[in-house]
């Protein structure tokens, strides 16, 4: 151990393995910064980033985790928010002697830029105007998510990251981290990711935007302060909820099991379980996204290209970060084979990266979900890793 | 070959390999017919049912093909339509000397009963009302759907189908005729068909559904007359493409190429190819489509369930038909599985079945798509079957 760490107070379950039954509370700060010139070329004249730390930041500032959010997530990775009570979207992976280990590590989380969750998006007020941006907030990319972090990294005067984490747009953040920031980043663990949507996975996204566009209440995006297209974003997030779950996953959970209170001879008052989980979903989900966020967002998705016509020498040959790539059996929305094209091309650059496919059965969303097999190998990896930085 | 049927004028390719250059017409005829009870209780006064016959009814009545066809089809299975110039929809498969021979076989398609396309459905006139019956159109189940059929049959004096052929939907009112009519039917082929709905085939149709009923538009129902759905109905389309094509046919077919007109820098206005396609299947289908009838349909096929709680052996100890079950490896929405679990039962009962599980990469279209390997199985099939009538 860092002898900087072990003088912490949080740092007896260094080992990761004793899982401790402290409560902790979340508290996201919103904090504006200064700000630079987005891809598609837009000055942002400033910009605010929601973002959580858990965990205590070594002395040697060698410990800083960063984990990114997908698509639907915020700030709040883990522990309790203090105001709502509940726990954070990652709680079950994040926290005292879990899979990353608050009591080893320095944990941030950080709304990304464009999202809806007290990082400026589209639902902001532009200072220009003193009105939502709308749709005249300008297209964010992976890439200008990874800048403003880079920023917020800066203000928090860590020099390099140990790991960046991330599922699905996550992941993307990662790589991103590794190939354009290489002495900010030791380690880069994209989990469920790619490189870049393919035809299908645009096509998913493509059909979320249309249902959003298409509802009337949307007004080419200006329906702030007044009804919000909920119809369409509740259509768009069901349509990503089936692309998250595995066939086996909703056989297993839903079948053709039908509601108690619709069990009548009527074909169309009879529903289905997954009906009735999906309309949930989609209803509970418009009462914390908003609709514009969720067409940046997907955009960022769509577009993000990480070798962007480069070769993967080109893009790799300068990475110093070690990879661990992880990917899941069932999952069919981000399927093995993406994770493997990236895993190949970083080993012919000779780049250092394991790999690990796990035999899960719950499709995209294994990555949200308990699974010993991923905090095994994700708390060995860095427990490992660290402990080579301890005794170097 | 039957007596009878060398008689007949186009009996010249009865071998099936032959390819007749001979340009056929087809003309869709609206019959009307005295209703009956359906599943859900309702009595139907009477019915119309819009049906195409191709090819020559044998003297012996023997050589009649029921073709059933999916979600969004109609009578008009093949040859040119006379007025619109177009061909049919499975007219790759449907003609003389193609793998359905109308030189050799009579073919009867017939508009499902709840469609939109010349049958009855919510889109018809109620005679009690003399509006649009909307959503007073009684539900309609597959079962009905093929009553409504074995009505036609009746009048066209076929006591015997020789074999009935569908994919998808088509394929559950091919086992509906095998398993209530069993004295009706010699050959029974389900294509990339199910003996009921996964949660996950369910799921996604009920997101096509939400889209429809959530559209403003929409009114309940009662649209007739005025402003149709069609945002609701277009986002519905569009998902049913995504998952009907499977990720090769889509990266091979669009990968992430971009629409020429789109090139710019700005992200919201790059179009990705797949999205143009998607965008322009869903408004083109909306010209075509009632989207009531998209709610009753596929309302029907995720409430089929060919056992309905009873034992193999309790529905299929019964039946004479003879199976010929395909499925298609790429096709994830209706997976091989589906079909395994059809065959494995079927045998179970000692009942006789051929099982080809075809490795195209089309996903569920790969029935509607021009394909050798389907089309020697399927006419080799036919033609073996009905020589053997022939040599009895």
């Amino acid at each position: 151990m860092s002898s900087e760490l072990t003088q912490e107070p949080n740092s007896s379950s260094v080992s990761g393995s004793i899982t401790s039954s402290k409560t902790i509370e979340a508290n996201v700060i919103i904090k504006e910064f200064p700000g630079f010139k987005l891809r598609c070329g837009y000055e942002l004249a400033k910009y605010d980033l929601a973002y959580l730390t858990l965990g205590v930041l070594s002395e040697a500032k060698d410990n800083a985790i960063l984990i990114c959010h997908s698509l639907s997530g915020n700030a709040h990775v883990a522990a309790r928010d203090s105001k709502s009570g509940k726990l954070g979207w990652w709680d079950v992976h994040v926290g005292p002697g879990k899979t990353i280990d608050t009591d080893l590590f320095f944990v941030i989380a950080i709304n990304v830029l464009g999202g809806c969750n007290g990082s400026s998006g589209p639902s902001s007020i532009d200072p220009e105007t003193g009105k939502a941006y709308g749709m005249t907030f300008p297209p964010v990319s992976v890439q200008d998510i990874v800048k403003s972090q880079v920023v917020l990294i800066d203000s928090l005067e860590i020099e390099t990251l140990f790991a960046v984490v991330g599922g699905s747009l996550g992941g993307m953040q990662a790589m991103a981290w590794a190939t354009e920031y290489q002495d900010r980043i030791s380690h880069c663990i994209p989990i469920a990711s790619c490189m870049a949507h393919s035809a299908m996975q645009i096509a998913f996204n493509e059909i979320g935007r249309e249902a959003i566009i298409s509802d009337p209440k949307w007004k080419k995006g200006n329906y702030y302060g007044e009804e919000v297209p909920e119809h369409g974003l509740s259509v768009a997030r069901m349509v990503g909820h089936v692309t998250y779950l595995s066939e086996y996953a909703m056989r297993q959970k839903f079948g053709r099991r039908v509601q108690e209170q619709s069990k009548s001879n009527n074909y169309f008052s009879t529903l289905f379980s997954v009906e009735s989980y999906l309309q949930h979903q989609g209803e509970s989900f418009v009462r914390r996204f908003d609709p514009n966020s969720y067409l940046y967002i997907t955009k960022a998705l769509d577009m993000f290209d990480l070798l962007e016509g480069k070769s993967a020498s080109d893009v790799f040959d300068s990475v110093t970060a070690q990879f661990l790539v992880i990917s899941f059996d069932s999952d069919w929305l981000y399927p093995p084979d993406q994770s493997r094209d990236l895993v190949r091309a970083l080993k012919r650059c000779n780049r250092m990266v394991s790999y690990v496919n796990l035999d899960t059965q719950y499709g995209h969303d294994s990555f949200l979900i308990e699974n010993t097999q991923l905090k095994q190998i994700i708390q060995n990896y860095l427990f490992q890793n660290y402990r080579k930085i301890d005794n170097s």
